[in-house]
Order: C-alpha cells, then structure tokens, then sequence
C-alpha cells in the first residue's frame, strides 16, 4: 500500500494513487501539458469505510478533459488518471456504505458529495467541503478499469434493471451540468424564447432539457454548420450560424426587439458571454454554463436597469435522480448524444476522434471497457 | 393651451410642458447641463382621462438629480421641471381615473405605469411601454407647485389617515429602490451575512429594509466615517471604512473566509461593484442598485463555479403597497433618513445641502410647499 | 337606455341588462331553475369608458353553465343571458380604451380584471373587486350576438393574426383553470408522477398542460372508458376506470407504495376530494380545480404529518398571454378539445349534446355565430 | 448484549433498548398508558458505526410527550425512554463520524435523518426511510443520562463556545417546528397580517419565529388570558381570548374584512382548524402545525374559489443550522420560553409541573443532569 497526499488549492487534503499492492489494471493517465498514454497503474482499492470500489462499465471524454490535457487546469497533476463520467458494477464498499452493495450496476456523478457539510446540506455539492468535482481532478478518475468513488452513498446512483447503461453515462455529467447550469438556473418556462449559445454536447443537452420546460422558441447559435443541423432534429426553432449572419440583429427581428427570456452560454468565453448581454430583455435570464479562462466585460451602464439576472454554477447533480426518471419513462432519450463508440483500450485514438469534433462530427463517445 | 412633442430614445412620444393658458407656478428647471433654476412655469392641467393633476405637499432631491444636472442623462432636455418623488392633494383628475378624487392625500411614485401592457401585467412596472421612469426625465417632475401624474390609478397611493406625510416622501423612491433592487433581489435571509456597499441613503435604505428579514450580520462599507456611525445606529452589525481598511480581507476574516450571503451594490462605479465579486460566497447573491456609467470586469474565470447570482434591476414599485403598511404598522421609520428640512422655494439651497453631503451630513432633505 | 341595478351578494353593485334602445339581438337567456331560452334581448352597448362591444364570432357551453340552470348558483336571475367564453371582434369601444379599436380579433376572458386593486396587482384577478368571474353571472354573458365587456384593456387579448380562433374559444376559460388551479398549483415538475381525479374537459385540460413541465406519469382516473381512452390519446402513461378498480391501491402499486406527486382534482364531489387524500405522497401537493357544493373530510389525523400542499383556486387567467404564445408556436393543440360544431342558433340543441356527455361523447362544442 | 427488536407501523425494522452488559444510568420510562417511572436502565452503547452516545447535559419535556403518556401514540411501547430533545457531550462515536468527536457540545434534533435516502436528498428529514421522529418514541430518547444518536453527523448540531445551552434545547424541536411549519410553509411575509391560533409554547414560537419576516400584525388566540398576556410581552399586536370574544368577528373587524394573510395552527383539534378556515383571506395561507387525532371539515363550498393555500408538516428540521447562527447573533431568544428549571432527577415533579401548565404558568421546563 503506498499514498500519497496531495494538497488541494482549497487547503482540502487528498489522497492520491491509493494501490492495492500488487494488482494491476488499465488507464488513461495524464503526463503532464499535451502528453497522456493508456498504461499500467495500480488497481484502486477501498480506502475509507464510505469508498466503494467500480469496475468500469463504460465511460466517455468531457470537453474539460481536453482542457487538462492543454495544462489548464494546474491542479491535475502528472500521472492523475483522467475522467469523471461513467456507468460501472460494484466490486466492493467500505463498512459505512449502506445503499449499495457488490454487483450493483451503478451511474457515477461526476459530483462526490460527503451528504454532511453544510454546502451539501444545503443541495450545493459542487461546493461539498471534502467533494465536489475530484474524481480525474484531484483524485484519480474514471477513464479505467477500476475507480473508488468517496461517499459511494452520496455520489453513485441505482441504475434500473433494462435501462440503457450507455445513455446514462451521459447523465454522470453533461445532463445535469446542461440542465441545472443552464435551462434551470435560466428559469426556461412554458412559451418563453430561449437562446443557447453553443450547439456543443452541453449546448445539445441544455436544448434538449430546455424542452421539459416547453419554451415556445429555441434559438441555436454556433459557427459549425453541421452541429445547428443537429440542433434543429433535436428541437431547435431556429439556427444561426453567427460567422454567416449577425445574431444580435436576427435575434432582435426574430423577438421583435424584446431581446430573448433566456440566454444560455454555453461556449466559455467573453465573445459568447457579451453575445448574451446583447440579446437578454427586459426581465430575463442569461445563464452561464462555460468554463471561463478570462474576465469579461459586464456592460452595467446600459443593463443596470434592465431587470436582469446572470447566474454561474457548477453543477451539483442534485437533478440526478428525477432526470434517470426522466430516462426510464422515455421521456428523455440522452442516448442521441453519442456519435461514436470505441473498446475502452482504444480511449487514445477516441480522444482523437473527440478533439476533432468539426471534421468527425463527434458528439459524444462511449468507450466500453470489455 | 400649448404642447411640446419629444421623441423618448426608445421611440415613445412624450408630451411634455403642457400648459393650462395664464396660469403660472414655481418650479425647478433644469437649464441645460450645471445650470438650474427656480422660475414660472405654466402650470400643468389633466391631458389625458388617466391623468391627475397634484397639488404638491412635500418633495425631495435624489441622486439621480445631480446627474441630471451634470449632464449625464442625455434624455433630460432643457426646460425639463426635475424631481421624480413626493406627497400632495389631489386637485383635479381625468375622467378615466376610478380611484382618487380631488382632495385625496397621495403618495407618487417615481415610477409610472399604464396597467395594461406586458410588463405592468408581469409586474415590471418599470418596464411600462407608455411609462416607467418619466417623473422629472421624459415629462415634468415633482420639483413644482404642481405635477401632472400620467396613470393615476396605477401610480399614486393613498395616504392613509395620520400618517407622517415626511417619511413617505421616502416611499416615492429610495425605499422601494433599496427593497427591490437590493434586498430581495439580493434574497437577504435570516440568519444570513449581509453587506452593504455605500452607506448613502439608498444603501442606508437597504441597510433598514434588509432587517425585515433578520440577517444575522450586515456589514456596512462606505468611506464616510459619518455615514458609517449612523449605519451603526440604524442596526449595521459591523462597519468598514474601505479607506483606512481593506475591506476584503477584513470580511474574510469575519466570515471565516466563506465570504458574505449576499452583497449589494450601492454606489454605481466598477470599484464597489468588483469588490461585490471578491467578497461574494459560494452560492451567493450579487444585488446591483448602483446607477452605473461605465461597464465593469466581471471575473468568470473565478466566478463561473461558484454558484452565485447577479441581478440588476430598475425599481418596479411594487412593493410600495406593503412598504405603506409597514410604515403605518410602524415596523419601518423612513424618516429617520430625513436630515435637513426647507421650504420648496428655498430648494436651490437645499440642492446646495444635499451636494455636499459629506460636510453638511446630508442624507435626504425635505422641501414643503408652505 | 333602460338599466337593472342588481347586488351581488360580496355588496358589489352592478349594472345589468344595458340596453340601446331600439337595437335586439338573439342570446341564450336564463329563465330561472331548469329553464333557458334563445330569444330576443335587447343589443348591449358601451356604458363605461372602460368596456368594449364585441360582435361575437365563436362561443361555448362550460360545465359552469350547466349548473347555474340546475339553480345551483343563487346569484344569477331570472334573465342573464349565460356564457363566460368566446371569441369576437370589436365593434366599439369606451373612450379609456386605449388597447383595442374597432375590428380587432380578441379573445374574451372569463375573468373581467380592473387592473388597478389589489388583488389585480397581486395578479389575483379571480379577487378583482370590481371585476372577477362577472361575465354570464352578474352580467350578461357570451352566449349571444354580441357583449359588453367591462375592463376590455385587462380583459380581452389580441388575437395574432392566422391563428386558430375556434382553438383559442379553449383558452377563455377551461385552459388556463386547468393550467393555474391544477398543474401550477400543483407544482408539477420534469420526473413527476401526477394523479388526474376526472377525465371530463378541464382534467383532459390539465392532462394536456400538465405536458408543459414533463412529469414522468400521468395517472388519469373517470368513470367513462370513452374519455379514458381520450385521455391516452392525449398523452396520459396510465388510466384507471375506478368503477371497475380499486383506484387506491392501483395507484399504490404503481407508486411503489409512495404515493403521487400531485394530484388534481377536477370534479368537484367529496369522494373524488377524498381520493387525493389517499393517494397523496408524502411532500405532494393536492390542487383542487372541481367547483364544490359541500364540505370534505380532511383527514388531518393522518394528514398531519405528511408534508402535503392542499389549494383552492379561482382561475386567474393570467398565464393566458403564456398559453397564447404555445398555441401559436404548436406547442399546446386545444382545438383536439372540440368535439361538436353548431350554429349559435342552434344552441339548445348544443346544449343537450353537452348535457348528454357519456352518451355522445361530447368534450366541448363550439357554436358559430354565422 | 440484550436488543429487542420491534417493527415499526411503516414497516421499518427498530432496534430498541441496546444495552452494553454491566453498565446504568437513570431514565423517564414509559410504563403503558398513564404510567411512567424515573428508574435504572441499561446505559446505551454505540451499535452502528454511525451513532454517537451523548452524555446529556440539559433535557425539556414536549406537548407530545403527554400525548405518549395517555396513549395515544400506540407505537410506543411498555418500557421505552421517552424525550426527544436536549443537549449533551458527546462520550464515543461510531467509526464513520466524521463530523464530531469525544468532548463535543452538541444539540440534539428531534428528528434523526440518514443523509442519504431520497427523502434526505430533497431536505424531507421528516419522512427519511430509516430516520424522522424516532427518539423517544421508535427508539430510547433524551430523558436519561445518556441516549444513543443514530446518523450522528447528520441529527447533531456544534454548539457555538459560550452559548447558552439551555436556550438551545429549545431548538431540538419547538423552534424549527413552530418556524418550518407554521411560519415558512405560512409564508409570512412583511406587512402581512398573521393569525395564531394556540398560544402554547409551540404557538409562542411561532410568534417569535414570524417576526424574522416582519409582519404588519400577528393576531394571537387561546383561551388562556396568562398566555395572551405573554403573547403580547412576546410581539403579538392584538390578542383575542375566544371564550370571551367572537374571533372572528374581531379579525373581520380588525382586517376590514378582508381575514388575514397567513393562519397558524398551533393546537390540533377540528374547532381550531375550521376557525382558521373562517379567518383566512383570499390568496392566504393556513398552516397546520397542530398535532391531529381527528379529521376536521374542509369547506371547500365556499374556500374552492378562495385561492388558498393549506398546509401540513412534520418538522424536517433543516432551518437548525439558521436558527442556530440567529441565536448566536442575539435575532432569537429562545430562553424566554423557558419558565421552570429542575435537577433532571426530579423529572417526574417536571411533569406535573408541565401537564399543570394553566395552573403553573408553564411553558418549557428545563431539566439538568447535574
């Protein structure tokens, strides 16, 4: 048994690459800026009485994965196995675990919450003091054989017996993220007309969960042509590709110059997130779901007396369990995200695959561990 | 009779100076920018069957009139009678208006509203098409022997019997603008920490307002040791003067680094709205009431995850029914705001207290038409 | 010009019975307990500066109706034309309108809103103190050539051009009270299972509004195979014929002993009342929409504990702007509705098709004043 | 080791009377209906790795606890501790709390929840699957020297260093129940009028609690003039003994007809409830908070159109954490509830005390374990 400890920017303690000695699987492992390989490590085991140990099922590549990859995200740090979304089997839990025992097929939430801070009493888990996003962060993550998950209570989730385990794994993070980042915390409501910059998996989400709501308007906005053809078989009233047309103008002409009920920013930087702040009305919602790596400018001289509200959150999955209900009565197909399927061992030329989304047309992959 | 047409920049036609022939009165009027001055003007007679003429009892000065004076409102022409709160008797009203009758004691707000378009219907009275702001910008204002009230109905309030007529000039503006704008679009909770960025009278009005809901802590922040001793006694639990104390640190100290529960904005300039950034918690609340110039940096790439809400807002009066009866049940004194005292003729002096705020200890002045 | 001054029973003085001397027209009158006829009235005409005359185009027959001719509802005389819905087009308007002109399409609402007390500006229209359900009542109604509409800027809306107008009849009365008294009132959320106590007009109503927010299942419950086999038809997951099973412990099994999240009542007895008390789960929400001629049992001795949500309402009509704006957008078909078409003129003959529902499996009629 | 095991009515499976071998302490026992004894127990033992054992320092006796001595809770059986309030220190923890330690301070919540089950994760404490109200009454409670706390880190509250521990027992269960149930789902808000009905001490809570929302009026009645007396002492702006005056008849008078915003509960008997049906007023809410063994009469014939809300609640206890911070900051003063203390030994004196509560103008009595 060997650890090493890690401390995270926020002062919280973590406990990194635990092993059990000897055994050996698969995995994803980041190697610093630009440089990953799929390699040897050990295989996790249960460390805390609330850890539960996960034979991966199947799992996929998040946009944030590519932004560690970038060196962006300087927390992550050399040998850290990536990824933070999946589906997968119980293969052991720690004494304090309750609700789940071996064999269980479980979803896993991008989100570890302990159930007991303050911030997760309150429903915040992104903010839950010893959780929050860790797993391929600040602990070792999904994109492996083998994952331990902390407070397995809190953060996997029962899947159904005859549900679609790979339309699930897009509900460890992208629904949730989409839809209470966005089409929530945008307050989306019967008749109103909506904006979603970014037509993107999370942009896809948002349109598509926006439609729980049964706005009257979806307007899509992105710059790659094939993405806004998708958007509108998934819902979209309308597209517009902003490099061919000026959205402002066709926004204000398509409302009549009211300007829109909600703007979701979906994209992450200030180009889109100053696009909202032209196109919101009088009252409405401009919902922040991009990872930002910049300010930008907030125009307060003409929306400080607009009646406005612009919200940012990191998603807390508190929306989980009703949008695997949501899955089961066919009510949300979540499935129609994936474009491109691949054997788990063959993850690095999925990543190709993924970071060349425009020329391959990838939405989402799944990576099956077989 | 004689009439001005104005084109509003928003494309409404104003009517304005509309003159009874012969009859004359006293009013402020705004000269063209730095020049004002207290000169006959027509009086105002009833134009439209929805329109009341009051006679008024008591007036005040708001910030926004010294902006009007610098020039900083473009929409505010020469010859424009300025003032946009106040208390009087009705003198006359238009055929169309249902629930007043000469002789009534009125309350006037600073906001107009027609009842009948989609915003009054949504209770964003102050996005009114044919109203909103106007008192004092688009049309005549309060500053005067008499007003011409567009929307009676809708924009004036019953004085109830006995009632301190002094304190409810306070509710024709700063009362409702703190209420709405700061403390519940700011969802000030018991139990919460709370600070106030500007102890002027609309952050002191924030300050009182912010008590109907029992925060644990308010934390006042002005640079006016002043204004900062009477926030103390109008129940602030701590004060910062951002001058001799940095303020950041010093409320992360107090909150034992988690930051505040809501943080409202009641100066106008990027500085005070920045800080409302750095002080924000987790999940927090950011309620702009400043009057902004100039666009401010809004920090995403620390914001984005951590769940908080910005609003801003132009007051809707809508509040100001439950601010009466919280006045008359005396749970709330507005007149302890009221510093200075002249007679309506003397109110080029009165702007001369109210300038300089900091010397005389000015917060609001009264001005009654003896 | 010959008027009836009557007193609704809240005190309330009204004006009935206006006439233009000279002018008739045909309308379907009240004759006292089980007594209507279709016969000359004088034409109405505006009488306030604040009503409008509107040549009806389109009207209907509510249950309501059906009640006040059993005797049911004291205040309507020996007289009153009937009817609270419809469509029509301006023929004159009061010199206060400001919103509407002669030849404007409108849909008329059956809620007439002063827009100026307040309970309007608290958006409870239902509590108007000059208005609220007037129309049919205090009155004269719908159900004639033409009417005289008190309050036409807050009781009326444009009609957009193309738009379905026998579609819209739907929305003057039994949309919204299905929308507002049941499913808003209900809180029903995306992932929700939802009971509906009643399969006639208004709970086929709330079945198809209920849709808006995307509940996991709807649970439909009658007496009449005919409406439950409508009701799958219109989106419910599950029936229940309760003549023929034990509604409770179906709904149990389904529930996994839980209970439903919302339950809807839209019949108006106590054992349908009493069906929500039993089905209810903990934290659920019963929302009353059946109009009640006697008193319940609550069973608060199990009740108690249970963390539930019991409401009454009156229907507000204030989401009819909102459900304007689906039905142009396709997103809401309320024309599916409408089972049988008449002349006007044939009236009583519609109102024997609606009387005799189960026989001729008549949902709503539209009359067509040709 | 001797457990018993019992099976609770909702099918829950109950350890009772866990005993570690050899060791006593001295407890309030349940003896069958009309009996109770201060007598030797086992001292209780950690049995799950999530309890704690709590040395009791301060204990109170609750309104239910007397309901359990008539009776007329069945569930509770012959030789069960009763008390479900109370602070302590804690003497040993189970090994996965996380939260406290041997030495803690802790307050005690009457309501034990795991954290974990669906219930937990919506904040429903109340109905959790292995928790809610179980101290005292499906489990040995706070009555003794020592009682064993399930799911420790989420039933346990810090206590703040110099706090004044007796004040805080009255948070295990009168503050959050009378603020939760009564007040927040009451929806009181400034300027409201609001009605108690039982000026008990659960209705003195109340009366405390609403005042964090600054109501225009709270209207208090019992039939207990000593109560109404400290009603008054305690906020109440109007009192009303309805042995001797027409309630409502006075609040029509007081309210200008229009019965009030918000009616509390506070006793739990049909004629108290039907009185708050008579009171309320259009758009209001009647907030059940009583504990009911009877079903009441809900005139839906004339409340259906009323637009009310009704509700019910077992306390969930999750504004603990609230109150706790308002206490601290001096907003609350639970300690004025408090008005007879005893050595925990003399109990069964307390009891007589509390049952004579006319008598002996009692409201809360402390108990301390000296």
């Amino acid at each position: 048994m060997s650890n090493t400890i890690i401390v995270h920017e926020s002062g919280k303690l973590m406990i990194s690459n635990e092993v059990e000695t000897g055994k050996q699987m698969n995995a994803l492992v980041y190697k610093g800026p630009g440089k990953k390989a799929w390699e040897k490590k050990p295989k996790p085991s249960v460390l805390e009485p609330t850890d539960a140990l996960v034979k991966i099922s199947k799992t996929t590549i998040c946009g944030t994965d590519l932004h560690i990859l970038k060196g962006d995200v300087p927390e992550v740090t050399d040998g850290r196995i990536l990824g933070h979304e999946g589906v997968g089997i119980i293969e052991e839990v720690g004494t304090a675990v309750t609700e789940f025992r071996k064999g269980d097929h479980v979803l896993i939430s991008c989100i570890s919450n302990c159930g007991k801070c303050a911030s997760c009493k309150k429903g915040m888990y992104s903010h839950c003091e010893k959780g929050g996003w860790i797993l391929g962060h600040l602990i070792d993550g999904t994109q492996a054989e083998y994952v331990r998950i902390p407070f397995a209570d809190n953060s996997l989730y029962h899947i159904p017996e005859n549900a679609d385990e790979e339309a699930l794994v897009m509900l460890s993070d992208i629904l949730p993220t989409a839809f209470e980042c966005g089409v929530i915390n945008g307050q989306v409501k019967p008749g109103d007309t909506v904006a979603i910059i970014g037509a993107g998996p999370i942009g896809l989400a948002a349109l598509i969960t926006a439609q729980f709501y049964t706005p009257a308007e979806i307007i899509m906005i992105d710059i790659d042509d094939n993405r806004l053809e998708v958007a509108l078989k998934f819902g979209a009233t309308q597209t517009i590709n902003s490099n061919n047309e000026n959205a402002v103008e066709k926004i204000m002409t398509l409302t009549e110059k009211k300007g829109v009920d909600t703007a979701i920013e979906a994209v992450g930087i200030p180009a889109t997130f100053e696009l909202c702040e032209l196109i919101i009305g009088a009252g409405g919602h401009i919902a922040n779901v991009g990872v930002h790596g910049k300010s930008v400018s907030l125009h307060l001289e003409t929306l400080w007396a607009k009646n406005i509200t612009i919200t940012t959150r990191l998603v807390d999955t508190v929306t989980t369990p009703m949008l695997l209900k949501t899955v089961v009565s066919k009510k949300l197909d979540p499935a129609k995200l994936i474009t491109h399927r691949f054997a788990l061992k063959e993850i690095v030329k999925a990543y190709d695959v993924f970071q060349n989304a425009a020329k391959e047309k990838t939405l989402k992959v799944i990576l099956t561990n077989e």
